[in-house]
């Protein structure tokens, strides 16, 4: 079925991306090929225009359409306040959640010596530059609770220590849980950090 | 955050296809935009093509990219069997087993009165102009099991009867099926059309 072709590699193509198998992707591509007005053209012409214009913030690493992204242009988001993620997709969830009003600075990664990720690779250099030009008084490590998540905090704090405040995000019970669905080491955190009504 | 508009639509265009919600849309964009040459760039060049390309075979309802899908142009398929499927990816399906030789009839849906579709919508005068023409002797039903499907097949049945051999797919038990796993109209139909060894 030479005649096919195409589409069948927009398939392979498309069972790619993380989240999508063989199986949902030909269902996506059958999808965009019924809407094509509605999707599959804009689709096209949608990735075209982020290819040809996304990059990475020099000053923060997020994501955006010019070489200091809208977060970093913002004067009003120079509050002193250097909210410190592993991944873009950490500072969009942070946005979305809308009450953080500082700067980010993206590691892009965690440090690692089996995959060989040190403090240049992550940026900390450039991490610790920031924090006498841009003023910065508070630095908040919103990094994840793994093992390799936890060791780039400790040396982040190290790096910081006597500039500025180090904070971390409060762990406990997240809202709307429930106390049957909580891991352990989320209930001993919640308990020990309890708080007086 | 006006400057990541361009991002976010192409988010909002990705979470709107079968399989992915927001949050794998952002996941599939955040890939997508990191492995730009790989990924980003031939995607939207395929999908550009595919969006200029595709369309419905005029004989059959296959997706291809020429008036006359590829299986109803190769001769070699014209054995007299026709197998008649709800959607092309029934139509894929089968095509990935490899072992259907014939020609298909996509029918693009059942017979529904409540969504007000009726023979002609399913291309069903089609089908039956289709069994003197292409002299097929043998029509496989292969709907899914659903009410509607199930309707669809009696009516073509009835509407065929006398000119061809009418045939459905077995039904029993999966290749690897597990007994404890399946459902008891499986079973029951399974153990009414057992073999001997």
């Amino acid at each position: 079925m030479s005649e096919r072709s195409d589409i069948d590699a927009l398939i392979e193509l498309m069972a790619r991306l993380p989240g999508l198998g063989p199986r949902s992707a030909r269902r996506a591509v059958l999808h965009m090929i019924r809407k094509r007005g509605l999707i599959l053209n804009p689709l096209s012409e949608l990735m075209a225009t982020v290819a040809a214009t996304a990059r990475e913030c020099l000053n923060c690493g997020n994501i955006g359409t010019s070489d200091i992204c809208a977060i970093c242009a913002d004067e009003r988001r120079s509050n002193g306040i250097l909210c410190v993620v592993e991944d873009v997709a950490d500072l969009w969830a942070m946005e979305r959640a809308g009450v953080f009003k500082g700067r980010y600075h993206v590691l892009g990664g965690t440090l690692s010596a089996l995959d060989n990720i040190g403090p240049e690779e992550l940026g900390l250099p450039r991490l610790r530059d920031r924090v006498p030009s841009e003023e910065i008084t508070e630095v908040i490590l919103a990094l994840n609770a793994t093992i390799d998540g936890q060791t780039t905090a400790h040396y982040i704090a190290d790096l910081l220590e006597g500039q500025v405040t180090l904070t971390s995000l409060a762990q406990g019970v997240p809202i709307g849980g429930e106390l049957d669905y909580l891991d352990d080491g989320t209930i001993t955190a919640a308990l020990n950090a309890r708080k007086a009504i």
